[in-house]
Formats: C-alpha cells, structure tokens, sequence
C-alpha cells in the first residue's frame, strides 16, 4: 500500500532523491566507493558541498549579494547558542511564536539580555504576534518563520533597521520569500530539504565580527565560512542528499514554483477543515501555515474511527504534537496534492458515516 | 576493478554494512517508508537508538558498570569544547600527541586552565610521551589514544587517580582496551563506525554536575543522557549506519577479535616497510599505529613510479597528510587483509623495479 507521510520532521523527500541517496550509499556515480567512504577533502565531494552551497544562495535568490551559505551540524538547537554567540552584544530580542522560539530565547539569555518583543503564549500559541514596537538598540530581532507544533506561519516580515535572525527551519526552501531581509537565518534540513544531520545556515559576510567575545571554534560562523563548511568532517550523506533535493527544488521551477503548488495544497486542506462539521482548525486564520495544518476533532469521541479511516487509506504520521493534540498534516515540498486529496476523503468519508 | 580504500576517513566501511544503509534509505525494513523520512520519536527509530548505545557499551565492555552512551552531532571538534565545559572547574591536563590534540587544548583554555603534561611536538608528533607526572590536582588527564595523521598510538594508559577523557576517533572498537580506565571518551564515526555526522560519547553517569558554570543545552551532556540523546533531532541515517557497523562487529567476534585481525595487517606492512629497501617509516617503532601506518619513499624521485603502480593496482586514499608527507595507509577495520597485501605486492614491485 502506498504511504501518505504527514510526518512534522524528520518527513517525506522526494522519491527521486531517496533513490539517488540509495545509489549513492552503494556507490557515487561510478568511483567504485560508496558516498559515505569517500574522503570530504576529495574533489567529487568539495564539488557536492560548493554546489550545495551554491544552490542554496540561487535558490533563496541571494546569489551576489553579499550571503554565504554554510552546511553545518547540530540543528537548529545548536543554532540557538551559536547565533547569540556570534550576535549578541548587549540585547537581542525575541518573538515568542511557540516552542522553537521559547527554546533560543532560553540559550541566548545565556550571552546576553533578552527581551521578548511579542508573545503568544497566552492563546497556546494559535496566532503570530502583530503590530508590536521593535526598539532600535536591538543587536538584532529573531523570528521563527513557521511554527512546526502549533500549525502557524509568519506573513509578513516586520519593518525594521534592527537586523531580523530567523529561524526557517520548517519552511524554508517553501514560499516566495525576501530572503534578504534576514541578515542571518538558519534551518535543520529535515524538512524540506534532506535528512536530519546537517543545518544550512545562510547568513551576511558582514556580520562576522561583530562581538568581542572569544568564540569557541566550533561555535564560530566565520571559521566556518573560511573553511567552505570544512572546518571539520561534514556530514557527508546528509549534504549531498539536501544537494540532491536543492536540485530538485530547481527542477520543479524553484521556490516561486514549490509556494503555488503548497499554496493550493494547504488551501485544499483548510477549505476542507472550515467546511466539515467533525473538524475544527487550531490556528488563527490569517496565521495559518502551509507546512503544518493543525486541526481536531470537535467531537473527540471519534477519534477511533477517524485514525482507523486514516490508517486504512495509508496515512501516516498524522498525530498531533502532545502542546496541541489532534491532528497535524505536514504538507511538505515533496508531498504529492494526491496525499492532501486522500487526507480530505477521509475527512469526508467521516462525516457521511456520522 | 575492486578498489583498495586506504583513506584517513571518511573511510572504508563493511561492504555488507553499505549494502544495508543503501536499502534502509530506499525503504526500511518493510515499513513502506525510507529511513529518512521516519520520525525520531517513532518506535522503530527509538529501537535504533536504544540498541546503538548498548551494542556500543557491550563492545567496549562497560554494561552495567554505570556508563552511559550518547550519539551527539559535531565530530570530535565539538566534544574538544563539550568535554570542557562539562568536566573543566579549575584545570585540565593534555598530553600532545599532535594536530588533534592540540584543538582539544586551544578549546579548553576557552573555560580553564589548561597544562600541556607532555608533548612530542619536537619531533613533529612521531612518538607518544611517556615517563610524564601528572600533577593530582588535574580536573582531568586528556589523551588521544591514536593520532590519525602522525600514525601514533598510545599502548599504555597511564596510571593515575585524575579521571581519563580520551578522544578515540580513530580506533575506537579497533583493539582489546580496558576502556574502564576512562570516565569519558568520544569518537566521530567516520573510520571504525559509521558515516561522518554522529559521535560518540561515553561517559561516567557520576560526572554530571561536577561543574557550577551554566552550560549551553546543546552542549550539556546530562540534558543529552537524560533524552536517550534525543534532546534534538539525531542524524538519523549516521546513528543507523553506526548500528549496522556495531552489528557487524559484534558478528567478527566483538573487539578481542577484530583486534587480532588489526594486529595482523599492520604487522604485515610495518614487517614490509622494515624490510623493503626503499622505504621507512614515520612513526617511532613501539609506538606505530595499528590504524593508520605513515611511511616515505627513501627516494622521493620514485614518487611518480610507486604512485603508478598503486594507482593501477586500485589502490586509493593513500597520500599522506601534508604535515607529514609521503604515504599514510589507513588499516580501520573493514579493510580486508587483501587489500593490505595488494599494497605489500605494489611495494616489492617498486623494489624489483629500482
């Protein structure tokens, strides 16, 4: 039986580059060795990484102006400390959209003030924060774009001299996006863009420098910009299969392409949930994301025969996060409309039966 | 024509190993779904985990003797600030012993104090200290039990009351050890393990909260233990493999017997460098590695010719580092003893020749 994966992360990747990645793990191209046991300091793979690195900037339309990319390790956990390490002078400030948020907050306040700007904590997260004031002595903003637990997405991205920092890990490489708004942002691949192990990072060649503090070397972007993302071994697998998925972004027309397409996807499925009288959505409307649609049951005594309907058309990873409950339907670059349209008969097929 | 992988790591692993990584990614097991598009909290993937971190305190013979496992993300580089934000209070120790050594200093002098016990820097690293004191009052003695590029390795751990912390890169799981010696030790996987992009850590449970500093989540090993090292999104594909390669070995026989097989091959070829009039070694003799053999043409007019004859032989990876020059063959535990042989056979055609 065909699987739907609705899985929040690590989640579904286009077949084509699962079956290139499986090729590749028997043997690259035609080297006689496996991508895995190739040295990273030879040139098939420092022609993977530059390439990589490249389509990144391409792909975020950034090329030329002044970004570098960089294919690091520890997710965007490891972002938090790392971003304030390289940042954080005296104040940065935060909007609190969720639990990803919550969580930079938390490592940031190591190194420096932190001052929460905006919250939606009261309402459970269900809504972005708006209309709020960013003072101006801000070292810089930070935002998560898109809130994988709670089902919310950042529209617009607010008007400020302070330098915005965002993480984009769940919607990256998603939506037509001015990425350069961001003087730096950051996101594990294990959305759309690879499996979990390495975190792009793409940030302005400008910011380095900026605090007085030592950094530890591992912690410090410009080390890793000077090394081309080899300051130490790369995680060789995870940076070719995102190469191979940045390619394939490419392939289906680029971000402005993927966002129609997610656009409809995610359009289809809330139609749907503000139609059905067994659903009800989590997210404020206008907040609605299109990676992650967030929804529950209003009466939670079908729960059964909806997961039991899921189940038997191949749904898969549907389960909402513990914060929410209900359900969640991560709608991915790499999830097929056909997905959404099972997703939506089954929805149906629930509200005949009751 | 069959390739002899002879590289520093990224390196060679079990070809039966590659096999099983390569499927896993086009489907794993028969669960309808890649490896890589399966959540990390879901059962299957919490089992992976589970049975790496005890296959790994099984192989090194610490079950059950108040040790924990971790797969952490960052390499070794990373461990070099970890360790010492985790164990350094006043003053750690360091035994020098080359290149990686040396990082692990330079990161730790970030938190503390930090003394060089013993070093071999004079000699360009080509033998391991010893006949050292070890002043009581260390936090922690840190060694490297085998240094990759110079081709050294520790054979004795010293004697002393100061807890251990050992970077095991580049032979762990490689010989018969009394890893109970160490309170921790950590090793990327990318030679005897696995696919770079995991490491691993293992620690003393009675480490944690030694120091009274506030330590980065993602630096803090007892958030990582205290998760199953699921406080973030593992490497899923990385911490696979590793289980694969522990299986693996655990099917040779475990360490005792893998380090047999070692000891072997590498007596094969120092037996060939001795004897071989055009050759010699790098490394002092009682301390060479059985991992990664350093050596150098007497006459470095032949590099042309010995390079050819490698070359048409399959031989790949065996350039030395730059710090050293000449050859480095790497004998991890996947290369066959063939291969080894087929090295030997291009050495004596080099001497018949000139």
């Amino acid at each position: 039986m065909k699987i739907h994966n609705f899985c929040a992360g690590p989640s579904i990747l286009p077949t084509k580059v699962m079956d290139q990645a499986s090729k590749a793990v028997k043997e690259l191209d035609k080297s006689g060795l496996s991508l895995i046991e190739i040295s990273h300091r030879s040139k098939v793979f420092v022609e993977i990484m530059e390439e990589a690195c490249k389509l990144a900037l391409e792909l975020t339309k950034l090329k030329d102006k002044g970004y570098k990319a960089l294919f690091l390790q520890g997710g965007a956990s490891q972002q938090f400390i790392m971003s304030a390490y390289n940042l954080l002078k005296n104040k940065a400030g935060f909007i609190n959209t969720g639990t990803w948020s919550t969580k930079a907050m938390k490592e940031a306040k190591l190194l420096g003030e932190v001052i929460e700007i905006a919250s939606s904590k009261e309402a459970n997260f269900n809504y972005i924060p708006k209309g709020y004031n960013i003072p101006s002595d801000l070292d810089y903003l930070h935002l998560t774009t898109n809130n994988t637990i709670f089902g919310t997405q950042l529209k617009d991205i607010p008007s400020t001299q302070v330098p915005l920092v965002a993480d984009m890990s769940s919607d990256i490489f998603s939506r037509n996006f001015d990425y350069s708004k961001f003087d730096l942002f950051y996101a594990g691949a294990q959305k759309n863009m690879g499996p979990a192990g390495t975190t792009l990072v793409i940030l302005k060649e400008n910011i380095f420098g900026k605090v007085s503090r030592v950094i530890p070397s591992i912690l410090d972007y410009s080390i890793h910009a000077k090394s081309g993302s080899m300051f130490n071994t790369p995680p060789v697998f995870a940076v070719y299969t995102s190469l191979l998925t940045l390619r394939w972004i490419k392939s289906q027309g680029g971000i402005d392409s993927i966002g129609v397409k997610n656009a409809t996807k995610s359009k289809y499925l809330y139609d749907e949930i503000d139609r059905n009288s067994k659903f009800i959505g989590f997210a404020a409307e206008k907040d609605r994301s299109e990676m992650n649609a967030t929804f529950n049951l209003v009466d939670p005594a079908l729960t059964e025969s909806f997961d039991l309907l899921c189940e038997s058309a191949g749904i898969s990873g549907l389960k909402g996060h513990r914060s929410v409950g209900g359900y969640r339907a991560s709608m991915y670059n790499a999830l097929p409309i056909e997905s959404v349209k099972v997703l939506i008969s089954c929805m149906q097929n629930l509200e005949k039966k009751y």
